[in-house]
């Protein structure tokens, strides 16, 4: 990769329209794979209204099919991981040495895009983002913004993750290059497991559930059990980490996790990535994670009664 | 006790009023302590419809408090054990040799009557009723019946076990004497625990549970540790009882459990006597229970959340 990098976003929700449009607006060339906002983006552009100043892209490089998307030297998967199943016909094209940024929740959400493009030309990245999208284009970004992001298939940061770093930081985004990529994804797992689940089957925010003593307790019994498959998984984690996190999660301004969001959306939840791969990866492990496993278990039987209720 | 015993039913909602009104039509003197049914009760009767006939109870000894009850062989609680930190003040007083009979659910609910009348006077029972109350006074019996009942401080089956069960076959209830009334109260906790909870946190039915596969292999685990937790506690049941009770479970019509039943009246749960109290004896024989205590911090959360919504 030499010169400016050509960009790709595969999905224009929350996230893809709001690092896409930073991305655009800083200069980059953006080509974004649309849905049901291709008309709307395309004659009327992006908007995203940001706790760090609002800001539009007028002149968006919208496209309907990865067909008419020239080759890109990063493609940002920025879709919800249920619709990973249709990632080897929305990928664009990619240049001789172009990668794939896969921005998805869970664990391991690369492997999809690896099957398409092979393990060699993903990365992946976490996002700590409190964004939505409010219209047809239109996204309200809240709160954070950070990526954390690395290699899918090794340990380190290569030139690649720093030269895309280096485009990201220059667009306004607080993009921080990581050598191990499987910790920071078991990391964010301990947050999102109790908060995600537990949110959707109680119907309740992230404070109501930390002012329970009962479902306190039970979010710190669930966060030890991702600590525990994270070891077992060569990921360790210190108690400082899950004690801090503990404590950001009492202080934080209540919000509701992205699993609740779309479940009171009606749409479908990531229960594959954020939970029945953790246990899958537990149980090959030897480590019993009862309670995700419960978790999981009354997610999918909620994700059914809701579509047979529609 | 000779001669004609002296019934008194504390509590009549569809269990008191059916067993209450059952003994009454066979000519027993049976003592009704009501509160809201008080003055219908006294006016109207009580009345049953019952799959196996309907009848009245007409000429009904109602009582607003315990006061004006005559002391009675037999005091038959039929109170949810959500009350249960009332009963000092709700007893009718006992002949000399008078016993409380506890039908009421969970794991040693018997535990709150004796800490009032002593442990040598309590017998205790599982009843297998579907039954609910209409209206003032009036009790719709829809299926089942059966009474299983024994002595709470001792094993085997006593003449006044005997003898009161004698009466209730009397009055056409199935009624069944019993050597272990541990052993039987864990078998029914092994329906209830798995059941109960997950049908009031998942706003399902027990068929719906059973019939999504997630939810139905959670119903064995949760009957698992149930299972465990009775061996611990003295009470080895075999996987044939639990396998029986699948099987059951499957074939049964679908029927809202007690404590569904009780959600959507917006009534408190008895999460004590079902949850609290089964993990506290698990815990306290060594045996792990992450399923069931997960399932009481879910009941907590909801109950409590529930209370600030109303």
């Amino acid at each position: 990769m030499s010169g400016r990098r050509r960009y790709a976003v595969v999905g224009a929700g929350a996230l893809g329209g709001y690092y896409g449009g930073l991305l655009a607006r800083a200069g980059f060339d953006v080509h974004f794979l649309l849905r049901s906002d291709f008309a709307h983006v395309r004659e009327h552009g992006l908007r995203v209204d940001s706790i760090d100043g609002d800001f539009t892209v007028d002149d968006v490089h919208a496209h309907e099919s990865p067909e008419t998307v020239p080759p890109c030297d990063v493609v940002i998967v920025a879709l919800k991981t249920t619709a990973n199943a249709a990632l080897s016909t929305l990928l664009p094209p990619l240049t001789p040495d172009g990668v794939v940024l896969v921005l998805q929740n869970g664990l391991d959400p690369e492997a999809d895009s690896a099957a398409v493009v092979g393990a060699e030309r993903v990365l992946g990245g976490c996002c700590f983002l409190c964004a939505n999208k409010v219209g047809p284009g239109h996204i309200r970004h809240v709160d954070y913004g950070a990526i954390k992001f690395g290699e899918h298939s090794r340990r380190g940061v290569t030139p690649r993750i720093s030269a895309i770093a280096d485009d990201m930081r220059a667009a306004g985004i607080d993009a921080e290059p990581i050598e191990d990529l499987p910790l920071a994804r078991w990391k964010k797992l301990i947050w999102n497991v109790p908060f995600n689940g537990l949110s959707v089957v109680l119907e309740a925010s992230t404070d109501a559930i930390l002012a329970e003593p009962a479902t306190a307790r039970l979010v710190e019994e669930i966060m030890a059990e991702v600590v525990a498959a994270a070891a077992g998984n060569g990921c360790p984690i210190g108690p400082d980490f899950v004690a801090e996190l503990l404590d950001y999660s009492r202080k934080m301004t209540p919000y509701d996790s992205s699993m609740r969001v779309d479940d009171k959306l009606g749409r479908s939840l990531e229960i594959d990535v954020m939970y029945d791969r953790v246990v899958a990866a537990a149980t090959a492990a030897g480590v019993p994670v009862p309670r995700i496993a419960m978790l999981a278990a009354q997610l999918a039987f909620r994700e059914k009664s809701r579509s047979q209720d529609s």
